[in-house]
Formats: C-alpha cells, structure tokens, sequence
C-alpha cells in the first residue's frame, strides 16, 4: 500500500503519546510546547543511515527501535530525562506496512521511556531516519563530559563490544541479523545491536553520584577520550577490568572480544567517572538497576587515554570518514 | 579535502553563534538549552534531500541556506523567536570546501535571525539536510492553524509561485539554478527557490493581528486548506486577488503563473486571516515591513477551499509521495 506524505505522517501521529506539557503536537507549522519551570534542555540529533549504521536488511521495527535508542543514549548520559522529539524519515518507497513495523519498534521504545514524537516530516529518498531528542535536566544537574576529576574512578555500565562483536559476526557471514536466531550467545549479541537498551535511569541516578560521563557509541576508548580531552585529564583504563560478556568471548576469541569492547561502536552503555568514596553508592546503584557497574580505570594526571593490557594499543575508535 | 566526522562537527561548530541561553553547546552528548521563563517552545523539523527538495546541481551555499530556511518559515508562521537548531547532514564525500560553502550560505541565514547551531552530527550518505529548529513565544500567543474565524479576510505575504516558477523553467531548461543569471526577472525567480526569505518579522508581528497563519510551504491552496480543515471553516480564494509578480508572469504566462501561485511549493510566505476590523493594521505593517501584504479572500462556513477564477480547479497542491 503506498501512502502520500500526509497519510505517513498521520500513521506516526496516531501512535504517539499523550503528554500534558504538549500545547499543539503534529499538525501545525511547528509544535507548541511546555517546558518545566527551573528546566534546562538537553538537546541531541543522531542519523542513521541504512547500509552505513544498521544492516540494510534490519528489520523494520528493529531500525525504529535503534533510531530511537542511539538519541536517548544521548540524554542519558546527559542525565535528562527524555520529553519530546521530532522524526525525520527518509523512505525510497511509500509502503504502510514498512512504516508500521518501524513504528512498532520506535514506539515500543518511545513509550517505555516516556517521550512522544512532536513533529517531523517523511520525505522520498534513499533510506534515512534522523531524530532530534528534547529532555529536561534541573539546572546545574546535568552530567557533562567535562566534569571529570583527578582521582576518579572509571565506571562502564553493561558489557561493552557486544554490538560490534554481532556487526563482526554478521560481517562474517555468521549472524542472520534480520531476526531472532536459536543460538543463545549469538542471540544476545544480535539484540545488543539491533535493540540497544539507552540507559536512562542510569543516567539519572548518575546526577547525584557521577562527575562526568559520556554514552559509549564511538567505541570505550573514543568515548573516554572525549571525557578526558573535555576535562582536561588522562584516563588510565585497565584493560582486564573491561568486562567482556560469556557470549561475546565464546563468538569471537577474548582477543577479538576485548578489541571489540575497546573500540567497537554502537554500545550505548554509559562511562562515567566518579570519586572513589562513591564506589558503594555505584555499587548499590548496579543492584538498584540490576544492571553491572565496572570499575575499569583511573582519572589522571595528564593527556589522552592509556590503556594498561591493550594488545591492540594504536588505533582508536570508529570513525565514519576514517580511510 | 577529505574530513572525518570529528573535523566536520568541528567546522560547523566554529562558525556557530554564541547565545547566552546556550549552557553548553555542541561537543557533548547533548547540548543544554535554558528556555526563558514564559515561553513556550516551537519545534519542527524539515529534511530537504537533493534531487527531491532541490536541483542536486545547486549550489552549496544556497543547500545549506535553504534547509534552514524552509525551517525558520515554519516558526514563522507560529509566531515564534528563532532559538536553537540541530543540524543532520548526510554527505556522500567529507569535502571541506563544500562543507565551507554549504556553511557560508546556512551561516549567513542563522546569524541574520539569531538561530544557534547547537547539535547535530555528520553520516556517510546521500547528500541529505535534516534540521530541527527551536524558537520561543510567549504561553496563548503563538499563531496556529486552527483559529480562523468566519468572517476573516485571508491574507498571503509577498509573490507565491515565484519559487515554483523557477523549478519551472529550470525543469524545462530555461534557467540555470547553479548561480546568478544575467536576466533580472529569471534572477528573481532564481533567488525566491534557492534562497527564500523565511516571514520571521511578519509572523512575530501577526501575533497580536491575525487567527491563524500558515506558512506556504505545499502551495497556497494546499496550505490554505490546512488552515480550513483545522479551524472548521471554509476557504474562499478570488484568484484574480492573488498577487503574480511581473517577473513570473513574464517568464511564464498568466495561466501558468497563476498555477505556480496556487499550487507550487517552496514559497515560504506566510497566509494568514484575520479580522476585516484589521485591514488597516496589516496594511500598515506591510508598509513597516516592505512587504507586500494582499488581500485574496474570506473565511466562510462550511468545509474546504473553495477557488473563483482559478481554471486549474480540481488540482491540489504539490505532495512528494502523490503519483
């Protein structure tokens, strides 16, 4: 069934939530919104591009789900809390179907972590899906990659590499990532790259607890790299400490699972930074979450980051223009 | 020259503007925003994709200048104070002399309006503009589609179909769209396609004059539609009322101007109603503003968008995914 601009949008608008602080949603020039007194916003984009971010065989809903995902990564490691957003949505073809499954994936996401879709527009082109996140953050509350301090401890959440141990694995020919496959290990990996799971309570418990953080989407080193050239530090990071999951070990050797959850992307764990007197509060924070909190390094005196155990020491993380 | 991502972002963020209700700006995961106490936000979002939204031949400057502006028109026409945007750009090479181009001309429109850049990011793809624009206008005071009264003159700002005049002749290979041509009135026509002037001073000034307001972004009878649908009301357009420059009607005829004026897109005017009691304050502003204001007809009972005079009768406005 092919559809004309309109109708796509109408197809979105119709799914999304309600909210009290939206005056207008779809269907003006612009939305009209509220914004919550004593607020700052937190304010991100992320495109994703099929063929270069996702498989181009991706299923619909899950291509949704991570287009969302990637931009509250974003907020979480802002420690905002997602709101309002805007999708942009390039498609070669007008197809209903499409664009229900997208939108299956997309809201299950959207609804789960509260924000609604405010406005965007559906254009013909190859296919692209760039949304703009809006979230609100107490002034002076907000985790920043600027903030963190000689001392710290670093802190990774989850177990990252997972993603880009599944990208390998399909790069290989050894990974169906169009859907669920029966081998459990591969399983959770291909979820970890096609259903990332922002880590939005986390960051808003951070507020409290952390003095800088950064969500991993360009690779554990990269990631902390922006961390410390924004604080004006180095990162020490012990490479043993980097938990590596049972599953990304057993699909790809530790060597390869170690390079993966140093400089692979698309993990949207979060690393922060915060004083050794907080490693209780971090560690009942993981039981809180149920999610692993790792201590995996120390800020520093100095410049850059310095990885202690690294075979594979001298390249950095992902890049899309890198030769 | 060849950027990676990183030198990209960079060079964008370098020529941005500083406004002092930026807290943090691009660099972090996020950017933090702090919106003015009173104000609600206005949201939208427009992707301009080449081949589709504009000549691929067309020059960078003039890409980047009319992404943000088919934006800026849109918050116009709400009423609202340009703020903030967030920048997508898909590029198929990491050219640092296009990027500087493309700069140039979205940079000339961004600090002419105060609009900050304050996030965004740079993929791999077909040349693609995804943007978000956030402005600000006082809580009850933005114009919307859904006020139209019986009884109110509709009102449209400058020369619409001029744009699509251009797309016209540059369709049928009478104008070159890559830069200025030689004669003035396919120039004209050349500059209201590849560089619109979004109504930002009109809409700000229509907040305490008009009911509703649109921006002529589908074409005038499409968008005057929207208008109808949402407030209930019905449209009457005198199409002998609608002001056809000479320069359009010059390059085309009468007969095809009048169908650009009706049913092109890329205007970027804004239509309005508002109360007959008002003329002489919408005249008066006209005259502030040096912009030409007409009066092309009423808000009626009843349903849709009802045209006098227009031969063309049964064709709507311009939609991307229509057959």
């Amino acid at each position: 069934m092919s559809l004309d601009e309109f109708a796509l949008i109408e197809r979105i608008a119709r799914r999304t939530r309600a909210r009290a602080d939206i005056v207008l949603g779809i269907g003006d020039d612009a939305a009209l919104l509220q914004p919550a007194p004593g607020q700052q916003l937190a304010v991100t984009a992320d495109t994703l591009n099929a063929g270069v971010h996702f498989p181009a065989e991706s299923a619909p809903a899950d291509i949704g789900w991570k287009a969302l995902a990637a931009n509250l990564s974003d907020l979480a490691a802002m420690g905002a809390v997602p709101a309002w957003c805007t999708l942009s949505l390039s498609l070669p073809h007008a197809e209903g179907d499409w664009l229900d499954a997208f939108a299956d994936g997309l809201f299950a996401l959207a609804d789960a972590s509260g924000i609604a879709v405010v406005g965007g527009d559906t254009t013909r082109g190859p296919l692209s899906i760039s949304i703009t996140a809006i979230g609100q953050v107490p002034a002076a509350q907000a985790l920043r990659r600027d903030g963190a301090r000689v001392g710290d401890d670093i802190w990774v959440s989850g177990h990252p590499g997972e993603a880009a141990g599944a990208l390998r694995l399909w790069q290989q020919g050894r990974l169906d990532v169009r859907g669920v496959v029966a081998d459990a290990a591969h399983e959770r990996l291909r979820q970890r790259l096609q259903r990332p799971m922002p880590r939005v309570s986390l960051g808003l418990a951070l507020r409290t607890c952390a003095h800088a953080a950064a969500d991993v989407s360009d690779g554990l080193l990269a990631d902390l790299g922006h961390i410390a050239s924004r604080s004006g530090v180095a990162a020490v990071l012990q490479a043993d400490a980097v938990p590596l999951s049972a599953a990304l070990r057993t699909a790809l050797g530790d060597a390869a699972a170690l390079d993966c959850a140093l400089r692979g992307g698309d993990d949207y764990e979060l690393c922060f930074t915060a004083a050794p007197e907080r490693r209780q509060a971090v560690q009942a924070l993981a039981a809180d979450l149920a999610l692993p909190l790792a201590r995996i390094g120390v800020i520093a005196e100095g410049r850059g980051v310095h990885c202690e155990g690294d075979a594979g020491a001298g390249r950095s993380g992902y890049r899309h223009f890198a030769e």
